[in-house]
C-alpha cells in the first residue's frame, strides 16, 4: 500500500514533470514547484535533496514509463505492423496534449545535454534502449520481407528515432500535427523495398 | 565602422550564444553574463532591457548566420551534389565543437516551444526558411533524376532537416560523432531511387 509518504512524492515528481517539460529545467525553480504542487517547501526538501535530485527521478520515472509505452505500442500481427502501431501511438500520445511538452527526453538531452553528465547519461541510455527495441522489430520485419533490407536494421532504427524526435520537435513549436504525421509518412515510404 | 557601443554589443551577444547553447536559457542568469563577457551588469542593461530581449537577439543573430551556412553549403555540380556537401557541412560544423551546444534552434526550441511565444515563432520560421531552401535543391534534384520523386519535394525536406535535428540530439548527448554520421548515411540511401 502506497503510504503518506509515497503519495507526497509522486505529487512532487507530478509536478516537476509538467514543469521541466514545459519551461525547462532551468527555467524551474524550488518555488514553482511549491506553487505547481500546493505542498510546502520543507515537505519538497525533505523526499529530495534538491533540484537536481527531483530532476534525476523525473527522467528515471519517465524511462520506465516510455518503456513501458514502447513495449505496448508495439504490438500486432507481423514486426513491421508492430512499428507502423507504434508510429501511430507516437502520434497519438502528442496529439493528445496538443504538442505541449514535446519529448521529455529530447528537451532534457538539448537542454542539459552539456552542463549535467548525470542527465545525459540517462538520456543516451534511454535512446540506447529504444533503439535497440525497435532493431529487433526492424530485423524481423527485414527477414520476413516486409522491410528494405540494404540497410542495417541498427543504423535504420537509428534512423527511425531521429525522424521521429525531429519531428516532434518542429509540430511542438509550430504546434500543428502536421511536421510529425509527414515525417511519418515519409518514414513509412522510405523504409519500403 | 564599429563604434565602441557596437563593440560592446557583441561581445554580450557571444557571451550569451554560447552560455544558451551549452547551459540553456533558463539557467543562465544575467551574472553568468557578466562573468562570460567581463562587462559590468550596467552596461549589459545599457544594451539590453533584460534577458530575453538578449535571447531573441542571439535568435536573429543566429538565424542569419544560419542562411548564409545554408547557402555556402549549397554548393556544387548538380543539385544533388550541393544537399551531398550541404549534409557534410552539417557534420563537419559539429564535429569542430566536439559536439558541445548542437543546434542552438533545436536547443530553443526544446526548451522555449511551449513557455515563450517569441522564441518559438522565430525557431518555426528558421525551420520554414531551412525547408524552403532545401525544398527548392531536392526539387531540382529530382527533376533532374539524381533522386527519387515517389515523394513531394517539402516532406522530403521536411523529412532532411528533422533526421539532421534528431541525429544532432543523439550525437550531442553521447559527444560521439556516430549517430549523426550513421543518420546521414541513412539519409542518403533513403533519398536515392
Amino acid at each position: 500500500m502506497a503510504t503518506k509518504g509515497d503519495i507526497t512524492r509522486e505529487k512532487i515528481l507530478g509536478a516537476a514533470r509538467c514543469l521541466f517539460n514545459t519551461k525547462g529545467f532551468g527555467a524551474t525553480s524550488i518555488n514553482d514547484l511549491v506553487d505547481a504542487s500546493g505542498l510546502q517547501k520543507g515537505s519538497i526538501y525533505f523526499h529530495f535533496p534538491g533540484k537536481d535530485a527531483i530532476g534525476l527521478a523525473v527522467l528515471e520515472e519517465a524511462r520506465n514509463s516510455f518503456m513501458d509505452f514502447l513495449a505496448d505500442s508495439l504490438t500486432g500481427d507481423s514486426p513491421y505492423l508492430c512499428l507502423e502501431n507504434f508510429f501511430w501511438n507516437v502520434m497519438e500520445k502528442h496529439l493528445a496534449t496538443g504538442f505541449v511538452g514535446g519529448c521529455l527526453f529530447g528537451n532534457t538531452a538539448l537542454e542539459m545535454g552539456d552542463s549535467d553528465k548525470r542527465f545525459a547519461e540517462i538520456i543516451d541510455q534511454v535512446f540506447d534502449q529504444w533503439i535497440a527495441k525497435i532493431e529487433k522489430f526492424v530485423v524481423a520485419a527485414q527477414e520476413k520481407g516486409e522491410l528494405r533490407d540494404d540497410i542495417p536494421g541498427n543504423a535504420l532504427a537509428r534512423n527511425i528515432v531521429a525522424v521521429i524526435e525531429g519531428g516532434i520537435m518542429m509540430s511542438r513549436v509550430k504546434k500543428d500535427e502536421m511536421p510529425l504525421r509527414e515525417c511519418l509518412e515519409v518514414l513509412r515510404k522510405t523504409l519500403e523495398h
